[in-house]
């Protein structure tokens, strides 16, 4: 009962963040022939403790045999349905500028899980131009094409005065979750989940972690 | 004597990545004139909660008044000299393709605090080009640049392949943190600080929320 109750429950934000590094970790781990794993090899290889590990697959129910661990195929399956992976999430890519070039292009190589479908700009110069097999479309057809391809993802990379209207109609067409690269907070309904990437912060910590060495 | 201890030992890492979503906001607040606010007012503008806000803001021994709240002014100091920002930190950018070119710009509009200085590629169509008003230069002159401008940050923008060599070439140039766009886990000093920014793994953790959202 109490593992039912941890399924349905969400488990913690941070702890989702977590999830595909062991996703991808344990794939590696698998792809080389390894059927079981402790949670301190996935601490040598994630660098996050064995305790933080344990904690994190127990919210999901998955609980290692004493002395010998995890079965790494049947973790990965798991992580990828908690994930939401075997569904085929689809997501659209707005802003084909050089960030969203290099977005495109990077998913497109490397990212096959969560593929960008389709790719918008209000640009004529960049509307028609080819990333990869993707053919970039005016963004005047994105409600369209985002209910005909049932798109539930999008990445936003267009420029930060742009970045909360864009957002708002992909609310209205059905998006639930945005990773947003624009440096702007979306005003958006409770139910659309927003990852926020912003440089200008990631800079500042780091600023903060430089200083701290050299205050030592 | 508490207040002393609590202002050496290090903030934990994810405060401290809230620590210039704080600044941000409260200098919004100081530049509208506003002298003093609450953890309430700013947990409507941050999204955090209130209790979060004030535990963040008593790890580098900031206090509230009871029934009044913090001094912006006062406040926006002691974040800027927590986060290193009074330090004029210089950045280096490895990496001067769609990627480096996007973060480059952004860097250049927005984000004056941390500054972009130096731009390395190893490809010669794009050695020598200019970036605002950066020239990429060559990679081989990384280590002799980095040591002449006294860089002390730097951000990874090169293809997977290439992340761990530059990366410890900026190490050995006495580089203390580097912001890693390489889907690489990079193998350090741990004096060196590195925030990996993995659009992969992103996309993965959106998908966990958007599929949850039709779950329930």
């Amino acid at each position: 009962m109490a593992g039912e109750q941890g399924q349905k429950d969400r488990i913690p934000q941070v702890a989702v963040r977590r999830l595909p590094v062991y996703l991808r970790t344990l794939s590696q781990v698998r792809d080389q022939g390894i059927e079981i794993v402790s949670s301190a090899d996935l601490a040598l290889l994630t660098g996050f403790s064995s305790e933080q590990i344990r904690k994190d697959f127990a919210y999901f129910g998955a609980f290692g045999t004493r002395g010998r661990g995890y079965n790494t195929a049947t973790l990965v399956n798991r992580l990828r349905t908690i994930l939401g992976l075997d569904q085929e999430l689809k997501a659209a890519l707005v802003g084909a500028g050089h960030l969203g070039t290099a977005l495109a292009r990077y998913s497109l190589s490397r990212q096959r899980d969560v593929p960008i479908v389709s790719i918008f700009d209000n640009d004529p110069e960049r509307i028609g131009r080819a990333i990869g097999p993707i053919t970039v479309e005016s963004v005047d057809r994105l409600e369209e094409t985002v209910r005909e391809q049932g798109i539930r993802l999008a990445i936003l990379a267009v420029p930060a005065g742009a970045a909360q209207g864009v957002a708002s109609r992909l609310s209205a067409a059905g998006i639930e979750a945005i990773l947003n690269f624009s440096p702007t907070k979306l005003d958006l309904p409770p139910d659309v989940y927003v990852q926020q990437i912003d440089l200008g912060l990631e800079l500042q910590s780091m600023a903060y972690f430089a200083a701290q060495g050299r205050r030592n």
